[in-house]
């Protein structure tokens, strides 16, 4: 407790707070321990309180005092140590580039910022890097694998949603040559909070109330990313099959994954080594996670069990009749998928407990 | 058989066909017996064909071959016998007028003609009628209440989807002076198909799935169309309460009534005879509607059993404590509580079935 | 901080744990910072871990050394000092009173201890009260109408779902003479989670996706304790109208509320002194109380802004059309309308801060 | 017409008609114009009519007529001349026997008579089949398949829902050597629906709304039937992978597939000419089929196109990234996964349109 109350609170601002992303950081920053929050900006908000545009914070007694303004850099770098982007790709760089100048800390929640290679990007988001000499500074904020590297980066690049619900249960895998890095399946699962708070047809209740869909079909921009990762974990070129589909929950990442054990298991005692092997693996790299969940005995993940929450859940299935392992994994998009994940980056450079703010 | 062969197929067109109201009133003529569906507008899909623009209704044989114009009065005028118009009030009465003229029937779904007074449109609409002389012209399109002007007329006002599911269980017991006209409540709970399908964000699914909240209190525009024909029932002024609800469903309407019975019931023989001379009242007035489901026993409505369908359920209680009646309904606010219940309109216009095309 | 770390923590446990009220209080309780979750009971899970109970809790450092246990009223007497009891009606009794005589302060969220009198009991629930002498003991937990009564109590009868979004907003208006105590009409709107976790076929996904419908009409019995403690605040005999309706949300509960104002307002004079009394009546009341949102301006209230949270939303608007005051309320069943509000308690009376381990 | 009038009216029973495939069944048969429904069956609703157990049937001439009754094969065989089973797995061959004995022609939508060998069924359902003897007779119900079988037979074999949504879209590349036989991954999501009307907790609203989750690992019961209609297509034997998921809509089950082209692709020109190819094979086999819809252009499959109408719609993207090609199939899991399916077939073999009483 001395320690903790030792601890140096840090000035955060938000730009973008009005999307979903931004709302969840909103949430979260508002309630953080070490945390002020000392700004919030929305273009089409701006000028109005906390409370007026999310009713739902209005109890918190910062909700009738703060007040979303423009987003300016100059402004905010007076204001703020730490800024969170949670603004569409593209846009994102323009505000990194003077907050860094000015000594900010940035924590980019687009996807901006999570690629090695500016030609990858332009290949998949159809324009020219905004600021490609940012690339090598900037660190992907995947906590349980770069925490390292999180605590001394003044940028990080918080993953997409789907890209974490694949890369912490396949990383462990690759690094352990359990799985060939060829012919991975993700078959991912998203609620609509997920496309954002566009009004768009698409995204109305009636669209998408009673109604599954795939879409993005076949190349998904998030493929550049996991695909960069995941090479890294595998130290050779690796391509995936990824098919998102849209579901009618508000909030939860559920992706199936198809992998190819290494070892081929035949005989009861082949698979049960086979078993142990991947177990222990896993309990290698999170046992002691406080946000990853392996699932044992028969339970299977369930989004609304880690909905609110910054928890992913893995579990697997070796399949004897095919040879293959089924990994599924289970998160809160907007939570461990976006902003809570950005809060335990936040928490890592800062030096404060990894849960602050987040249980 | 040999009468329904004979029956004279009618030409009919739908201007505003890309709404929720719109694309109901597809589904129902595509397979009208007696219908031939020769045109579709929408500015927004002008070009497209039916199949592109729903592709739930591309295995009907017509669906590529029929594609969307632009409105044009003339055009149409020229195709159809009878246009229904599935368009913003204020702009329906824009076409009503030329397509009038040139001989076609009026089947409009807007508020447009539904009421008898222009100054009553301006105050709740809060704009000048656009076509102040036709409003002595156009028939209320509630069947079971105006099926004999309905026969005769060249314009349908179809009811609004809240004013069908009070006028229904509430006209005939003011008819029949079972219950005051003064302090009648209505409280309706709405699918989110009734907002139409504007791509706004208070629509989007995830602003209203796990949401349930009021709207539009305390002076809906429904509350013209509601009051004036409760009036006409009651020979008197009638003031109601009405208060709409958004919740998370599609489709369906629920409306929960308050009413003060005319006769004060005390004893058990006196609520006895009252309930007998409600169902009596209601069995003379629905008995023999095809589109009327009054319940008996135990049962209560419950929108997923009309859902689809043009029937709306009618049930009512008696309660002893309070001296009040409570009578509950349930329609599809897009079948019985629009399209559906233009196309019964367009049966009885036509001499068809009141059915046709209808279950 | 230095007087917060001096506060005793009390150990706790929690009697039918499994279903939705005992889950929540689970929920709140293990992230209590003054609480020492020490057992949880439930015969059908006896001998499971919380976490393999509750997937969602594995994450929590005790959910894996907490065990349910068979429900035993001297084995609870000796591990506990507060003792909630999440159990059907006629069942709680049963260990309140053992409990009781064994110097535990119990907090029941069953209808057992809610009434002033057994009659009534009787009358509603269609069975002998199981304990009537403990009725006089009993405080009804409303902590913003009965904090002080609370802070000195050994039983407390936790409110219903539906009398807490029901007595919080009308208490004040007739404890000031503002509305009449006749007429008084709710129309209540409940999320499935009401219903608990019976698998019954009503409350099966397939029946109330889609769906909305009434129910108990018209005699529900939660409105035992609502006219009892109306009439406590209106010190006259209250009868109200309750409609309860059931509809496609998890979580949340929405009354709208239909009153009449003592004084008639006519012009737009008097109808802006008593908007103006009507908001100094919430204010007095709930002004500075952290769980009651009094809503400003145009907004109203939406359950998708309580959920999960301890708040219950209101708003109010009169209508000049029909002299009427409409107040709606906006609440999380399973919080506010059951655990949270418990947990409430607890704090008032082990003299915590009222908010601790409800933010 | 006159050919139409012509058509002999088939008397028809349902057994089992109370959950929801035999809800589903009452839907269809009650309007179809060639079928007299003559008796339903159901343990829990005997002697109680169509009306009270399935309001929403309440319109329906007959619905105040017909009567449920108890299941007894020697009353059912005097009274009709089909007899649809909608009963469990083990259960339904005690009927089949009797009334086929009797003359009757039975169309099972359960698991008993849909593979050839008895032990492959005792291997999936975990008990001996109850009448081997018989699973030479029965055809596999799946229309655009065994069309000419399902003519001469007098028992149908209706297939289970994931089933159909995999077979449909995969046996023709089978049959035409498009894909390889081996690794095909088939991964479904299913509406609540498929999990019958049974009153478990685990399809509660609340556990099934706001949640994902795979279920069933690996070795699913539908595996059987799936392996062995790809098997004959294939003329090898097949294996699959396959994941059911349950997702929070009430019908609809969309399948994605992967599968494994037999020619390599790797320009742009060998990927048109292979998609040529596919596109050619589909048309074929499916082009004139009245039920399936294969999507052009960008459109790919959403299970709310196809809710409540017999069609199961068919899209595929070939990727070239990965050498894959991916299908994805939707249909409503009650009417073309079961029921709708079954009707397609009585129509088949009664020589009427196969449309009949199914659009």
């Amino acid at each position: 407790m001395a320690a903790e109350s030792k601890m140096k609170t840090k000035k955060v601002a938000i730009v973008g707070a009005s999307g979903y992303s931004g709302e969840e950081l909103v949430r979260l920053l508002l309630n953080h321990p070490h945390v002020e929050l000392v700004a919030v900006t929305s273009r089409q908000n701006a000028g109005q309180t906390l409370a007026q545009v999310f009713p739902k914070f209005a109890s918190h007694p910062k909700s009738k005092a703060l007040r979303f303004t423009e987003p300016k850099a100059e402004l905010l770098a007076k204001l703020a140590d730490v800024v969170f982007l949670a603004l569409p790709h593209g846009v994102a760089a323009e505000y990194a580039v003077p907050l860094l100048d000015a000594g900010c800390v940035i924590i980019d929640l687009s996807a901006d910022f999570r690629l090695k290679h500016a030609e990858i990007y332009r290949e998949f988001y159809a324009h020219d890097h905004p600021a490609p000499e940012l690339l090598k500074k900037a660190v992907y904020g995947l906590p349980e694998i770069y925490r390292d590297e999180i605590k001394k980066s003044l940028l990080i690049a918080a993953p997409g949603c789907y890209p974490t619900s694949i890369l912490l249960p396949v990383i462990p895998l690759l690094n352990a040559g359990l799985v060939k890095p060829t012919g991975i399946i993700a078959d991912s699962l998203s609620g609509v909070s997920g496309a954002g708070r566009k009004a768009e047809a698409d995204y109305l209740f009636c669209e998408c109330n009673e109604s599954v869909r795939p879409y993005g079909l076949p190349k998904h921009r998030h493929l550049s990313e996991i695909e960069e990762q995941l090479s890294l974990a595998a130290r050779t070129t690796v391509t995936i099959q990824f098919t998102p589909h849209l579901i009618p929950v508000t909030r939860g990442i559920l992706t199936t994954l198809y992998l190819a054990p290494e070892k081929h298991f035949a005989t009861e005692a082949e698979m049960k080594t086979l078993n142990e092997k991947i177990s222990a693996c896993y309990v290698r790299a999170y046992g002691k996670e406080p946000f990853v969940r392996l699932l044992e005995g028969k339970a299977l993940p369930d989004t609304k069990n880690v909905t609110g929450t910054n928890v992913i859940e893995i579990a697997w299935r070796l399949d004897p009749r095919t040879g293959r392992l089924i990994v599924i994994s289970a998160e809160d998009n907007l939570v461990k998928g976006a902003s809570g994940q950005a809060v335990q980056s936040l928490n890592i450079l800062s030096g404060w407990p990894e849960t602050a703010g987040l249980v």
